[in-house]
C-alpha cells in the first residue's frame, strides 16, 4: 500500500457525501453525494479524478444502497483506489460526553454512539446506518468514528453548563456539547501555524458560517466554549435557524398564540434565520445580492446576521484571559462573503480589529489570506476541510 | 404647594412598592411594601420619616385594600405630606412598541396599557388594578405610567428584531422590548455626570444586577441594545430565572423527558438561574458567601454567572462604534457584591478593564464610586433608583 486513501461518509437523515482522500498529501481523489434518499429519485453525484457523473440509486433508495453502489460501481471500477483505502472514516454528529476523541469503531462505540442518539434523534441513527452498511461492504477495514462533538470536551463546567436545575445535567446530561468541532479544530490548526506559533499557546476566535453557524474560543489550542449548544439550534442566527431566542417566546406562541410544540419546533429548525427575516431564502448570496441592491428585507437580514455574529465574536474575547492572537472566518459564508465579513468587523474595532477591504475582496472562492490591515490584530480566512480531518484521524489511530 | 411630592407605585401581582418621594430633593419621605395579597396574612410595611411600622391589611387584600390603607392611615395621618403630593407616577412593566416616554394616564393610556398585556400578562394587569385604585383614592390629581420598556424603544431593528419569520414582529408584534428601562436610564445619566461630559456623547455599558438582571448598551445617551427580549426571561443568569438557553432545550424536555410545557415554562421562570445551579438558594449572598468557604454548587453558581455576565459585557461593544466610555454596576448585585464584580471584571481584560481591589470593596452598601485602576476604563458602581425616574417623570410631565 502506497497510498493511505480513507474513505470518509458523512451520513444525513436524508443525503451522504462521501469522499476518496488522500491522508497524506490531502488530495481529494473521488467525491459525490447521494440525495432524495426514500424517494422516488433517489440520485447519486460524484466526481471522480476531474470527471463528474450522476446516476439514478433506484426508487426509494437509501443508505444502503448508496454505499454499495459507490463500493460497486465507483470503487471496484478503479482498483487501485479500492485496494488503497486503508480505513473508512464516519462522521457523528453527537459523541456526549463519552468521546472526547476519535474512536476505532467496534460493538462498545457502536453502543456509545446509539446511546447518544436522545440527543440526535435525527443525525446519530442515519450515521448508524452508514457505519452498518459500510460495514457490511469492508468487513476487513477498519472504521473510524469521528465526532463533531469531541473537540468541545475540553470546555470548563463554566461554559458547557446551562443555569438550569443542576439535576438536569447531572441526570439526563443536558449541557451544552457543541458542534463543528472538526471545523473548529482544523482552521485553529491552520491559524497557529499562519501565525507561526505552538498551537498549545494560541488563543483564536474561530468562527464557522455556514447553513449552520457557529464560533469557538480556541484556549490554548482547546476548546473553551462555542455557541453551539445541546443541539445546533443555539447561538448565531443561521440559514433557517434562529439561533438565541428569548426562550418565552415558545411559551408564548403556544400559549397565546396558538401555535403547536410542533409547529414552534419546526419554525425555529426550518423557517427562521436568514430565510425567516427575508421571507425568501436561506442563502447568503441572496441577502447579500438584495443588499447591494438596497432591498430592504435584505438589508434587514444582513444587518441583523451579522450584528449578531460581532456580537457573538465579541463575547468570546471574555474567554481569552487578556490574549487574543487572531479572528478566523471560515464555512461557506465565512470563505466566501466579503460583505458579511466587513459588516461584522466593523463593529469589533473595541477589540482591534480593523479590515484591510482589498485583502478580504481577494480571501475567497477557496483563497485564504490576512484580511485585517497592518495595524489590526491578524482576521485570517482559512477554507475548512472536515474531510481532511477525519481522513487523518482515520489514519492515525489505525496505521500507528 | 412648597414641595414636590410624588407617590410612587409598583404594583406587581401579589405585592405592591410604594413610595412618597421629593422629585427635587430625591429624599425619600415614606416608603413600604404590601405583599400577600389575597391570602390570610396580606399585610402591609411601611416606613415613614424614619420610623418603621407594620399593619395587617385583613384577610385576602388586595391591590385596592392595600391603596385605600396607604391614603387614610398613612397619607391622611400626615396632612402636609397629602397635600403636597402633586401627581401619583405608576411603574408600568410593559409598554410594547406604544409608549416610547412616560405618558399622563387617561382613557387612551389605560387602554395602550390594556393593549400590550398580552406581552405581560402578570404584570401589566396588576398595574391596571393599581391605576384604578389609585385613580378612585385620587380623583382630581394627575396620574403617569412610566414604563420599564420605554428607554429601550431608540433600539434599531438589528437589536431589537429576532431572527424568526418576519411576520411574527409584523403582525404579532414579537420582537425584542427589554426591561429596567428606568434603572438603565438613571445610572447612565449619573455616568455621563461622573465622567463630566454630555449624556447625549455618552456610550456606557449599564449592568443592573438584581433579582433580575440586565445589561444595556447605551450609545449616544440612548439604549442600543440590552439583554432582556419579548419577556424578562430572556438574556443573563438571574436570581431563579436561566436566561438564555438552547431554546430546543424545550423541546427536548417535552417530546423526550416526559415534561408538561407548563411545567417547563415554570422551571426556567422559578427553579433555574443562581437557584437551580446551587441547587438551594437565588440569593447571591448565599453563593458568594458559599464561594468563599469552597463550597462546590456556589463555586459552580458564581463561575457560571460571572461568565456569562462578563461575555454579555463584552458582546454590546460591538454596539458602540469603537467608543467606549464606562462600564456601570448597579442593582442590588451589582451594587453590593464585590466578588460578582471581581469576578466578572478580571474577564474584560481585552476591553481595557481592570480592577482596583480596594475601591471595589469600599463601593458597597450605597457606596458609589469608580473601582477601575487609574490605567482603566472607567467602572461605576452607581446605585440605582426608579423611584426617583418615576417623581421626577411624573413632575416633568404635570407641572410644566
Ligand atoms: N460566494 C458566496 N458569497 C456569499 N455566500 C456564499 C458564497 N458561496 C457560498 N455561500 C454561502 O455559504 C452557505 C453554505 O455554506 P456551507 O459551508 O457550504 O454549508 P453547510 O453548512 O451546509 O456545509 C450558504 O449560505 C451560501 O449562500
Ligand atoms: N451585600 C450583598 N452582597 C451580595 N449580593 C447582595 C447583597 N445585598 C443584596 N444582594 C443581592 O441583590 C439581589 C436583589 O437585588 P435587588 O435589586 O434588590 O432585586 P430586585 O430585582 O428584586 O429589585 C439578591 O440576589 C441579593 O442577594
Amino acid at each position: 500500500m502506497s497510498n493511505k486513501l480513507v474513505l470518509v461518509l458523512n451520513c444525513g437523515s436524508s443525503s451522504l457525501k462521501f469522499a476518496v482522500l488522500n491522508a497524506l498529501s490531502g488530495e481529494e481523489i473521488i467525491s459525490g453525494l447521494a440525495e432524495c434518499f426514500n424517494l422516488e429519485d433517489a440520485r447519486l453525484k460524484w466526481k471522480a479524478q476531474g470527471e463528474k457523473n450522476e446516476s439514478s440509486l433506484g426508487a426509494y433508495a437509501s443508505h444502503r444502497e448508496a454505499i454499495e453502489f459507490i463500493v460497486k460501481n465507483i470503487l471496484e471500477a478503479n482498483p487501485e483506489i479500492l485496494n488503497d483505502i486503508v480505513a473508512i472514516g464516519h462522521r457523528v454528529v453527537h459523541g456526549g460526553e463519552k468521546f472526547t476523541k476519535s474512536a476505532i469503531i467496534d460493538e462498545a462505540v457502536v453502543e456509545g454512539i446509539e446511546a447518544c442518539s436522545g440527543l440526535a434523534p435525527l443525525h446519530n441513527p442515519a450515521a448508524l446506518i452508514g457505519i452498518r452498511a459500510a460495514q457490511a461492504c469492508f468487513p476487513k477495514r477498519p472504521h473510524v468514528a469521528v465526532f463533531d462533538t469531541a473537540f468541545h470536551q475540553t470546555m470548563p463546567e463554566s461554559s458547557y453548563l446551562y443555569a438550569l436545575p443542576y439535576k438536569l445535567y447531572r441526570e439526563k446530561g443536558i449541557r451544552r456539547y457543541g458542534m463543528h468541532g472538526t471545523s473548529h479544530l482544523f482552521v485553529s490548526r491552520e491559524a497557529a501555524a499562519v501565525l507561526e506559533q505552538p498551537i498549545e499557546q494560541t488563543n483564536v476566535i474561530t468562527a464557522h458560517l455556514g447553513n449552520g453557524a457557529s464560533i469557538c474560543a480556541v484556549k490554548n489550542g482547546k476548546s473553551f466554549d462555542t455557541s453551539m449548544g445541546l443541539t445546533p439550534l443555539e447561538g448565531l442566527v443561521m440559514g433557517t435557524r434562529s439561533g438565541d431566542i428569548d426562550p418565552a417566546i415558545i411559551f408564548h406562541l403556544v400559549d397565546r398564540e396558538g401555535y403547536t410544540l410542533k409547529e414552534v419546533n419546526n419554525m425555529l429548525h426550518k423557517q427562521s434565520g436568514l430565510m425567516g427575516l427575508t421571507e425568501a431564502s436561506s442563502d447568503c448570496r441572496y441577502a447579500e445580492d438584495g443588499y447591494g441592491e438596497g432591498k430592504e428585507p435584505a438589508i434587514r437580514a444582513m444587518n441583523v446576521f451579522t450584528y449578531r455574529l460581532a456580537k457573538s465574536i465579541m463575547s468570546y474575547a471574555a474567554s481569552m484571559d487578556g490574549k487574543l492572537d487572531a479572528l478566523v472566518f471560515t464555512g461557506g459564508i465565512g470563505e466566501n462573503s466579503a460583505l458579511v465579513r466587513k459588516l461584522t468587523i466593523e463593529k469589533l474595532a473595541l477589540l482591534g480589529f480593523s479590515l484591510d477591504e482589498q485583502a478580504n475582496l481577494d480571501a475567497r472562492f477557496g483563497n485564504s489570506g490576512n484580511i485585517g490591515t497592518s495595524s489590526s490584530r491578524p482576521i485570517l480566512v482559512i477554507p475548512t476541510n472536515e474531510e481532511m480531518v477525519i481522513a487523518q484521524d482515520a489514519v492515525a489511530l489505525t496505521q500507528a
